[in-house]
């Protein structure tokens, strides 16, 4: 079995504890401190907050820095905003403190297309002080970026890749319904667009993660969002979406190259969506077709991927890394 | 673009001659040397032999020591036998000459429990001469071990693990239906199982990597094999398999702990196969279930992993590797 991973959880919003409470089971990881700015959870038990069974006898702390400097952790869970620019004081102290992290935050999967000097500085100030970066999850940080890169090692050719990932939100927690829009009006869904609270973020990422694992470099990265209108009622647990009304938000990632688009990411969700699954297309030699039935569940799927990471990470040499640059991160570590 | 890689192809059978193909068209790789021990194929050009276009003005040699240190290439596609013990000395040629090598051997995939001592004997000289070992191809090396062991990072739990290979192999070359018995008698069939000629080789080798991915310590891991019977006539292009004749072979390899099975992978190759496909079977929290629609090539998927993890080789830290050590093997370095 591999070393027991000392690790404090830093942000205890709803991914916090998700991360929480996978982490919290497992044998191979000791949550010794917890952090949030939130003053209504603050000095509570981080178990009690996330939902665990047992008290972890970890309170929850506003003030990071004196939580790392007590604790003396080898890792943060860092699961606080998807903004690389918001998130990187938080980084800053992780680091500066000499902890490994590893990070929800969307934008630092791949972040060297779209920050480069974010980038650029995170990596010399990793390096000085010893420790690893990563930002991963389920999409960003696998569906839509490692595993189309994954699938194509069994390809002597790559002309096209397209990654499809359809999400029907029906079933989904009720805040994540209100996340994708379902049940706002298209002007309210224009709004929320502009104000930046609808959105998955990573789709510009994941184009530069597959096309820097290809080799291509790319003339341009386009985004686009629009919405999901649902034709009939759609009837959730916790939203009635009349026909008309928006179900759901529809986002798509273009990587170009001299005009052609040779990346496309397509990524839906809504409610009332006929059904989930996530898949693979690539034109090459030979042409794969790749899918899992159903789709990769992205609250569960989040958290595994944060923590079976975390020994990849504080095994990893010093630096920012991104998914591709790790060995295969599997569901290690959890007894069946 | 990845730093050039000068490769020597050891073994220039059908496999050798897929990897040259594909290495040869790679402008990320140049071809220095060629080996093989057939004296109908010697002083050749590899080109010709394997059928790339043009020459590539490297004669096929019989003597491997003089071309290793005459060319003193970066890594050897070696891509001979499927048995640890008989490629050992060839093995052990490359890395006394300071090379690193890709192998097809499938017994070398995962090699640390079937072979435990030469598997430690194989990591201490790599390391004593600074270069990197790796066996890979589609199966072993990918189908049945890192990718199933690569779609457990998104899960939090797992329980069980079953891999399904089914191959039609009435469209792929006659040798390889040939390979898999299609068209003999059950007489012969029992006869060539016993001496070795008719298996896929790796299954043990797949179980134990997924295991150790897993970090599960297996009691016991189990193969069996067994023929595919025409029910009906199948007529290929190469062979009439008649009712109550051979059409394939079907092999399952067990994981086993505590009476339990935890890992079951179910390998087909047959003429008349309803359908060709791979699927991931993940029993945990969440259940998985992918599906490569059509089943990997497996000839161009060979090729292809050997030849795409070439670079990931030759950055790696020296010693004996798996497939799940090494960072994502992408089909890199191939132009669009």
């Amino acid at each position: 079995m591999a070393m027991k991973v000392r690790a404090v959880q830093f942000g205890c919003g709803p991914i916090g504890c998700s991360v929480a409470r996978f982490a919290g089971r497992r044998s191979d990881i000791e949550i010794v401190g917890a952090v949030d700015i939130d003053p209504s959870i603050a000095g509570r038990d981080l178990a009690e907050v996330a939902g665990l069974g047992e008290k972890l006898g970890v309170n929850i702390s506003g003030k990071a820095d004196a939580v790392l400097s007590q604790t003396k952790p080898d890792v943060v869970f860092l699961t606080t905003v998807s903004s690389l620019k918001v998130v990187y004081s938080q980084l800053e102290k992780c680091i500066k403190a000499g902890v490994n992290v590893v990070s929800s935050c969307e934008e630092l999967s791949y972040p060297y297309r779209e920050e480069p000097q974010l980038s650029a500085e995170l990596d010399k100030l990793a390096k000085a002080n010893g420790v690893t970066v990563l930002g991963t999850g389920v999409n960003p940080g696998f569906l839509m970026d490692v595993w189309p890169l994954f699938m194509t090692g069994v390809c002597q050719e790559v002309k096209h890749v397209r990654v499809v990932r359809i999400q029907d939100a029906s079933t989904r927690r009720g805040p994540f319904q209100k996340k994708i829009g379902a049940g706002c009006t298209n002007e309210e869904f224009k709004k929320r667009v502009a104000a930046g609270t609808l959105r998955h973020v990573g789709l510009a990422e994941s184009v530069a993660m597959i096309a820097s694992g290809l080799g291509w470099e790319l003339d341009e990265v386009t985004t686009s969002i629009e919405p999901i209108v649902a034709k009939g009622q759609v009837k959730t647990n916790f939203v009635t979406v009349e026909a008309g009304q928006i179900a759901g938000v529809r986002q798509v990632g273009r990587g170009i190259r001299a005009e052609k688009e040779l990346i496309t990411l397509e990524f839906e969700a809504s409610v009332g969506a006929p059904q989930s699954y996530d898949g693979v297309y690539i034109t090459g030699v030979p042409n794969m077709e790749v899918i899992i039935k159903g789709g990769a569940h992205g609250d569960i799927s989040t958290a595994a991927m944060i923590v079976n990471s975390v020994h990849r990470v504080v095994e990893a040499p010093p630096g920012l890394v991104t998914m591709k640059d790790l060995p295969v991160v599997s569901c290690l570590g959890v007894n069946v």
